[in-house]
């Protein structure tokens, strides 16, 4: 193959309509407009690399303005250039010497971060002919380990801790990746308890997942209590005792409030409770499960790996939720996930929104494989949303998701989608309807 | 005075170009333009409220164009309306449902809540003919009090215990201001000491610093290891063993580095090492100050009240560096000096950049007048540059702030400066320079 050169960068604004029939709505977060800062890397070879940082709406031009200055920096290089010395390529990112004072490594910059960094994750694998759990399972430990930026998190994982993880990893790979092929990875669906819905459509939606073969559903709580206990019981009692069931408050409460809330709730036996606080809080979280006993899962809103490592150091989770496009990318990603394995707790990444659940599954598969090795209490969130828009979309069987095999990160959106939901000038946006986008 | 109505909000990018002269200049923000997202809120009295995010150049068109939605939110409403509920306010200045997303609580958009926060408290404390300082300070307990959003702080900082603070600090609080008045706030200088000045620079600056009444200095550090321990010895050498000397390594090491680099500068007698990590890295900072012995600071990059509740919670820092708009403007400030207060930590304000030392000497003073009550290893940093653009720049004398007199929060720009120096239309952006802003 010729050298690929990156030649040009597209970046657009993409944003999906969902809060005219609230989905996706939760006790914070109330009308979502799911939406993406999307880009894409156009290459001399005919190839190009897809990424999107997953946004709610307003506030996506900002991701998509940072997107389109980092994105200068990659125009005119070869792949060959950036693969070669990815940790390098990752600093240099996340690193700008006057971008960085917006974050650092948090917020808007760091969502546009992850943008750039997957599309090139997804340009790398379709170049090797793979997808992304492919080439990251058949890289060496020590390509893994190059990858990876250290600075902040050489306390908790030294990369000589990566590397013995990792060649461990290579064992019975071959055999894990058959049962991956015969059964799919194990998830969970969220798509019947959005806050917004009524009781009769959760308890609708949760006989409608029992027929399609879910085992794990979860319920968005975080309204009064007296509700949040009605509408658990109805999924209880909908799912019946020998499914699992999760709750998840979206950061309503504050510490105290959430250790009450928490024990109430713990009457439906919840598998876990999720975002009980602010995301920032790792104490908070840390006193939650002492105080509880409940299991506790956070990370949608983890900003980066300094943060999950305290979460995994002062003992605040019992589930990691990584997000693939919230942390900058496959890069950082990589370290949490071997992070967490070193501490013994499982990665069951969030996902829904715009493409989340097509880029996490790739994430989730290279830890079975290669990483943690292992399917216990591991689960990948399921929302049966907006996958008709992708090229390669997830599959779904018995709720379970099928080995992703099309070369790349699965989150390339095909060009009417493009075009249709470009905001503003797509016709989505051109219709007549009041969208909160707009607003 | 009739009603006040907020008619309608401009927000300008301002950039002057430091990089130029490596003003600023340490060891991880290498070449940065002091900038601001800046705004102009415009009454039908012909008051005007202003406020500002600092910010180091790229970058800044970001929070120009968030300020610009959130600023849309204070358009036709009356002053009354928002300081009658000061804590409504905040939550929906910071709590825009898709906004959200973004942050939460952080980066980008937190910045620009806090030019709008802030431009508020400017215009408020200018319709009360006050300083923001006294305003805060004539404020009852209880209105200062419902300026917070306690949600998730309370169980660091109940409502309760924060009104005892403040009753508390209404005592004496005469006797405090004539104090103030007579003396100054005492303060500590960055000038001499930034990462690209020569070793002879130091000398100089610090021999003039002494000349000048400054007891307190500060240096960057962060370099190779024999260069900062060389040039920590040439300012201790030059302000002799009685004057106190800070380090400063903005965030450049990992945890285990940082504190085998802490002890080899303890030989110079630091008074406190700051930034020695990840800004976020609350756990990482808390074994620092544990095995270094050194005094530890942090905050001008810890980006909400939840970080900084956790930093006091856990033992992570000596001295609590609060910053003017890195969070959300006064109201957030007010929480984490209230914290800082019960748990026995001194405030000592981030300043430096455009006009962060104009707004920090009203938090510090209100914090002695009202709070903490006292000026026991309390110091407010000062940076000696970019004063002469503001309409009431803060004065210096002696090593102390001067009470600044005048109605407001001290950060309007001159008009002609604004005009100068706004991006990239400005007459200083136009001259025949390379400026890094530009690249």
């Amino acid at each position: 193959m010729p050298q690929i050169i990156l030649q040009r960068a597209r970046v657009l604004d993409l944003r999906f309509p969902t809060s005219r029939e609230q989905i996706g709505s939760d006790a914070v977060n109330k009308d979502p407009d799911y939406s993406a800062a999307y880009c894409i890397l156009e290459t001399n070879t005919g190839l190009e690399g897809h990424g999107l940082t997953f946004t709610l709406g307003r506030g996506t031009e900002l991701c998509v303005e940072a997107l389109r200055y980092l994105a200068q920096r990659v125009e005119g290089r070869t792949l060959e250039s950036i693969t070669s010395d990815l940790n390098g390529f990752y600093l240099e990112i996340t690193g700008d010497t006057q971008f960085r004072w917006l974050g650092p490594e948090k917020g808007v910059i760091h969502l546009a971060c992850a943008a750039l960094i997957n599309a090139v994750w997804d340009l790398y694998a379709k170049a090797e002919g793979k997808p992304v759990w492919k080439l990251l399972a058949d890289m060496t430990p020590e390509q893994i380990v190059a990858a990876i930026d250290f600075r902040y998190i050489a306390d908790a994982l030294k990369p000589e801790e990566a590397l013995a993880i990792l060649r461990r990893g290579k064992e019975g790979q071959a055999e894990r990746l058959a049962q991956l092929e015969t059964s799919g990875y194990p998830a969970y669906t969220t798509s019947a308890g959005w806050f917004g819905y009524s009781e009769d459509k959760i308890r609708r939606l949760c006989q409608e997942g029992l027929a399609d073969g879910w085992t794990h559903f979860k319920l968005k709580v975080g309204g009064e209590p007296a509700d949040d206990l009605r509408r658990a019981r109805i999924m209880r009692d909908a799912i019946g005792p020998g499914n699992r069931m999760m709750v998840d408050a979206n950061q309503k409460w504050g510490v105290e409030t959430a250790i009450e809330r928490t024990k109430q709730l713990a009457e439906v036996d919840v598998w876990w409770m999720e975002e009980p606080t602010s995301p920032d809080d790792i104490l908070g979280h840390a006193r939650i499960r002492r105080e509880t006993g409940v299991r506790i899962a956070t990370g949608e809103h983890c900003h980066n790996a300094v943060m999950f490592k305290q979460l995994l150091q002062a003992g605040s989770i019992d589930v990691c939720q990584i997000d693939s496009c919230r942390v900058a990318g496959v890069n950082e990603n990589l370290a949490i996930i071997l992070m967490a394995t070193k501490f013994g707790v499982p990665v069951c990444p969030h996902a829904g929104g715009v493409g989340l659940c097509e880029y996490v599954q790739h994430l989730s598969v290279f830890d079975f494989l290669a990483v943690s090795c292992s399917l216990e209490d591991r689960v990948i969130e399921y929302v049966d949303h907006l996958h008709e828009h992708f090229l390669d979309p997830v599959r779904i069987r018995r709720g379970h998701y099928l080995l992703p095999t099309q070369p790349g990160y699965s989150i390339q959106i095909k060009p009417e989608s493009l075009a249709r939901f470009e905001f503003p000038a797509g016709a989505a946006w051109q219709e007549d309807v009041t969208p909160s986008a707009a607003k």
